[in-house]
């Protein structure tokens, strides 16, 4: 687990000719917040100011640490894997992915080097040019009627999409691993639902004579819970003091 | 296809206590840049202002249509389904899913009714107390070093998951659909967990002094469920029939 998130140090996030410093620090801080950490600049068109620091938040360390390029080339010479955001399909089509195979490949291939992922300028994204330079473009499915997202957001969806592969299915939460007791087994749960029925004919609510289809209803609805132990026992005392009242 | 992303219109990103109008901004663009365009701001610290508008880019209309309202419980009140984003595990552990499964049970539980997302204050998130009127609890699997993302960027993240679930082909057969009745709305479920408080003091089991952690041990117990209209009314039904019994 832990090896595949040192996996993520293995990927660089190039932002081409940024026009607002803002930008770059909202990317860093994004960055961060999914566990990269190198970044690089080509030619950007503001130098890293005020609004860039603010923007960071926290994720000074990563300006601090940028490398400053005059060119494409040299911020991918030493990647393995080059990947390029690309806001739509270009006339000239090209390997595509969506984020999650974006963050499935890099993973798989970090392993084996250094991997890049390029995000364009605010205005007009990559050049064709610059997109040939990728084995692969990656394009964030975004509505056809507005589809400009920020381009610290791009860079957030991708890294998030990195850390998700990197964390692998196990780190899905689920309730069941979180719960602070043991679910109820069999003997618990039934002996809970026959005191339900039992209560609930002491208070007369339920007629035994003439059940319905009640018993079926609460026993779908206290199932779908997944009981835990605590849980039962609290609906026993509830049950309990229920039946107290009528005697 | 289409009616699957129509059903992003059932969904209301909700922002609690904002302080920036720049983030709300941010918020909007990243909504519709995915097809959502359901805001609702609850009590934000700041009116919308030349910040707000310049950072939502083109999605002024969704600013332009925003709704404010004083209290969280007005701005849930219609939603059958609530999830809270939540920066981490409290210490009173609540259902918790990661982005993907929320975009999954948001759009399964869609086409029963209007769904809230909760977003809480940028420097304090959400209160435990309005996590507690979510269904589920969401916590994007942030970097522990450094998970503080920009509230605009964590609405980017999830807006992309229901997207991705809208996109994705295959309609899983889920509880959700097939259920018998209409999924229990805020007011009714809010009544009913009033009325079961009411009723267990009633009963002398809930102590009004000493409540502990009674009622929220309840309402999570009952919040898994995802209880429907005729459930609702059994409970009430029984809670009924309990007070009776004590007069």
């Amino acid at each position: 687990m832990q090896s595949n998130l040192d996996l993520l140090n293995q990927i660089n996030i190039v932002m081409v000719e940024t026009s607002l410093a803002a930008n770059i620090g909202s990317a860093a801080r994004a960055m961060k917040t999914m566990g990269l950490r190198n970044l690089i600049l080509v030619n950007p068109r503001e130098a890293l100011n005020r609004d860039a620091y603010a923007r960071s938040s926290g994720a000074v360390d990563i300006l601090e640490s940028v490398k400053v390029v005059d060119t494409l080339e040299q911020a991918i010479e030493d990647s393995v894997f080059v990947l390029g955001a690309s806001a739509r399909n270009r006339h000239f089509p090209w390997p595509l992915v969506n984020p999650r195979e974006a963050g499935e490949e890099v993973l798989a291939r970090a392993p084996t080097g250094k991997i890049s992922i390029l995000f364009g300028r605010e205005s007009s994204g990559l050049t064709n040019e610059e997109l040939s330079l990728c084995h692969r473009h990656v394009h964030i499915p975004a509505n056809p009627e507005y589809s400009s997202l920020n381009v610290a957001a791009a860079v957030q969806v991708l890294c998030y999409e990195c850390r998700m592969t990197a964390l692998g299915t196990e780190a899905n939460n689920n309730w069941s691993e979180q719960r602070e007791a043991e679910p109820a087994n069999q003997e618990q749960t039934n002996g809970m639902f026959q005191h339900l029925e039992q209560a609930l004919v002491d208070i007369e609510y339920l007629d035994p004579n003439n059940p319905k289809m009640l018993m079926p209803r609460l026993r779908r609805l206290l199932l779908r819970a997944d009981l835990d132990q605590t849980e039962v026992n609290i609906l026993r005392g509830i049950l309990k003091q229920m039946q107290k009242t009528t005697q």
